[in-house]
């Protein structure tokens, strides 16, 4: 992975964006007339407006960073994503489709054929084709294999052999190794041989001739040191290294918590075998909070907003399914009560009250310890004190909200006794929320599940299904 | 900010968590126990192993990076967090306060005599004196200025001149500076005579006598370069550079999106006047993801977990508020059809199902449709066509789950005409939650809000009200 020196940003993206879009509404609206015209004589000078629209926006993608080009693909809906990629020259396209989401990826792969994708990936590194290669036809990983040499061969085995989710899926072999032995001098001559140093090179790694690794030696400290001083004298011997099997999203806190720009990644016996740098840490830092939203919400996975709409129902009805079930649920508690709603009919009014309060206040405790858990925070340890906290929160919000929507009922249906009910509903129904909001993700976690998933889906179960019981079961016996 | 040499992680973080949990346990145990026997004998065996607890916990806490035992400090109750800041040597202070949360910060200046800021606060750079000066009480800061040199003093005061989300309030000052015309040879002299190199010094920077910005060196470069070559030949000179009043969170997506590690921020005339780095950079990103979780749940602000009862309903009770009046609004369109609940009782029974969904389907759009504004994907521009395809999903959703709930409802209620009510009910209002979903974040950016805030809250608000009165107006013009 080469750094690509990005141009100064004079425009923002926004606008970079804007300016395609005019681009290619320019370009469909000539293509537009041209087509109207079909079976006459085609616009000669229409044509050559046509052609010069598409040699302005070729010229415009050219000139940005892949980066930014990935961002206009993945904000295009489909149909112009496809023409602009038409448009980008081939050689870049091996680095656009590691830049965009997976899910443009596909609508990008979709459009490819066999020889496009093999002439894209052909430049990759071993790590950036085992990250693609899941996604691609299996004849084509297959014919990309044979072109590799043995070491290449082997490192993209590798990384396929690990988890998604695992250091060594995301570790790059572009390390530059010394010895321990040789003087800061033989080191800086040794660089200079090289052609150039690949991105994220703050570190270079000490290793023995078996290849264990001794240290590493941060590059300031090769600048600032006596080039007479040797490597030994220099490094850092204890630094914070990673094993493949490993979490890659520990690896990802760590890299926050110390600063780090690169770190070794290391087999069982201590042998080198491919480096983390912070760039990929950052997209796993923002991949985890984006999962985190989705999962709470009810999202399978991240969505290309300009997914058809057949895709999005994929994503969507999993949970919508499940809250289905829940919603059923608390109708049937309802329906208990039918009579007692008949008797009394502002109980059908009030009741989403006790429910949809209960409901805000538990996403806000359940949000809370989602967070805290995903920073390390929280253990099943300390459940019990934080139970106890929320539980103090939610009385005093029960009785203070409570209060007022109770004598508001009152005002409204002249009943005390209602007024009364309600406040008591109110209250029971948000500790009710507070020890779910605490509990849900705690059980989750214990099964080994992601604490987020569906929490928002299931404690408003909890919240509605609880809040209709408690509120007109209680009116049941004091109110009828 | 000198980056220090972190610890191998042989152990995890929640290992070492629990290893001062431990201790700290043993020591309370202890003291509970000397406590009980005040007024007898002080009993000094029970003593001795006080002592030797609090100096193991002590010994413990010297072996972890400051980032390590920050991390402990924001897992533990209040009571503990202290106990273990007593226990921090002093001239760790400083750097632990930088690395923690701003609502555990807070708690442990509370606890701190100002002569202990002081001294905490005395070896900061100037950007990490700004950062925590709006924390600190104004005795302390005015004393701080009054020990800075001049270039320092300017520069806290030109970093507390920016809004905390401008690249201003987020740059530090330690930039190595060199001249165009001098040899690779030279800059790497110059760089053995400085001490050491700070944190994230990736490139230097390239400035003329006036200070101007004329391009960047990166460490890379100089190290693969002919050391006879002139800096001028091997620098870059059209480097990502920022202004200082910039959206931070711009600079961050530009950081992540050229995998930049330090770039220069100049002034309206091209003067480099500072830099930003990765660090600051991922925590924003951290931050950014974090508030968008916390405002779609209707959190103000992030809540140190064990923050008092009455922080943490301050926090909670703004949304809370507006919730409840939302809730009430609902319950009043419940209130006018109160007739028809009287008369057909299962419209009571049946209305939260049609409420529950809508709000459901309607927090999938929204949240996909925050998540691609923050990513700059979504413009008020392509509006109608992301309306368009929510509005198709919402329909095929309506439909489908709408049949199957109205096909229970008939056999529930026996009346086919219920069911096919309940049908047209649940379809018009998830088309009313998608119309919404699209419209609520769009309105909010287009009025200068964050598009998150309170999303949740505001879309079931729609979808209760909205989903009441349709299925109950539906119910009493076909049904009664």
């Amino acid at each position: 992975m080469t750094e690509v020196e990005a141009k100064k940003p004079q425009e923002s993206l926004q606008d970079r964006l804007a300016q395609v879009v005019e681009l290619l509404h320019r370009h469909k609206l000539v293509e537009d007339l041209t087509h109207r015209q079909e079976g006459q004589h085609p616009d000669l000078v229409e044509n050559l407006v046509h052609r010069q629209n598409l040699v302005e926006l070729q010229r415009k993608l050219d000139d940005l960073h892949s980066a930014d080009v990935a961002h206009i693909l993945e904000a295009l809906p489909l149909d112009d994503r496809l023409t602009v990629w038409q448009l980008v020259k081939v050689e870049r396209d091996g680095d656009i489709l590691l830049e965009v989401s997976d899910a443009v990826r596909e609508s990008l792969l979709d459009d490819m054929e066999d020889h496009e994708i093999l002439a894209a990936a052909k430049d990759m590194d071993a790590d950036e084709l085992a990250d693609l290669a899941s996604e691609l036809p299996r004849d084509v990983v297959h014919e990309l294999m044979e072109t590799l040499d043995a070491q290449q061969r082997e490192r993209v085995r590798s990384a396929l052999s690990y988890e998604e989710e695992q250091v060594g899926a995301l570790m790059d072999f572009e390390m530059v190794t010394i010895r321990e032995d040789v003087s800061l001098e033989v080191v800086l001559r040794y660089l200079r041989r090289l052609k150039e140093l690949s991105g994220h090179t703050d570190k270079l790694f000490v290793v023995d001739y078996d290849g264990v690794l001794k240290g590493v030696l941060p590059v300031k400290r090769l600048l600032v040191n006596d080039p007479d001083k040797l490597v030994s004298e220099v490094m850092a011997t204890d630094p914070v290294s990673f094993h493949p099997d490993e979490d890659a999203y520990d690896a990802a806190q760590a890299f926050e918590r110390y600063d780090l720009i690169s770190a070794p990644v290391v087999d069982k016996n201590g042998k080198l075998i491919g480096r983390l740098t912070i760039d990929e840490m950052v997209d796993l830092i923002r991949e985890e909070s984006e999962s985190e939203v989705l999962n709470m919400a009810g999202l399978r996975e991240e969505e290309d907003i300009f997914a058809s709409v057949w895709k999005s129902l994929r994503n969507r009805w999993a949970w919508l399914a499940i809250n289905l079930i829940t919603a059923f649920l608390a109708s049937r508690v309802i329906g208990l009560f039918e009579d007692s709603i008949e008797k009394l009919v502002a109980l059908a009014a009030l009741m989403p009250i006790v429910a949809g309060i209960g409901g805000n206040s538990g996403n806000q405790t359940i949000t809370m310890i989602v967070r805290a858990m995903a920073l390390d925070q929280v253990s099943t340890g300390n459940t019990s004190r934080l139970i106890r906290k929320e539980l103090g929160v939610a009385l005093i919000n029960g009785l203070v909200w409570g209060g007022v929507i109770g004598v508001v009922a009152y005002l409204l249906y002249d009943s005390w006794s209602l007024g009364v009910v309600m406040i008591a509903a109110m209250t029971l129904n948000l500790l009710l929320a507070a020890l779910m909001g605490v509990l849900i993700p705690m059980t989750l976690v214990r099964m080994g599940r992601d604490p987020a998933l569906g929490a928002s889906v299931m404690i408003t179960a909890v919240t509605d299904s609880g809040g209709f019981f408690i509120f007109l079961g209680m009116a049941s016996v004091f109110l009828l």
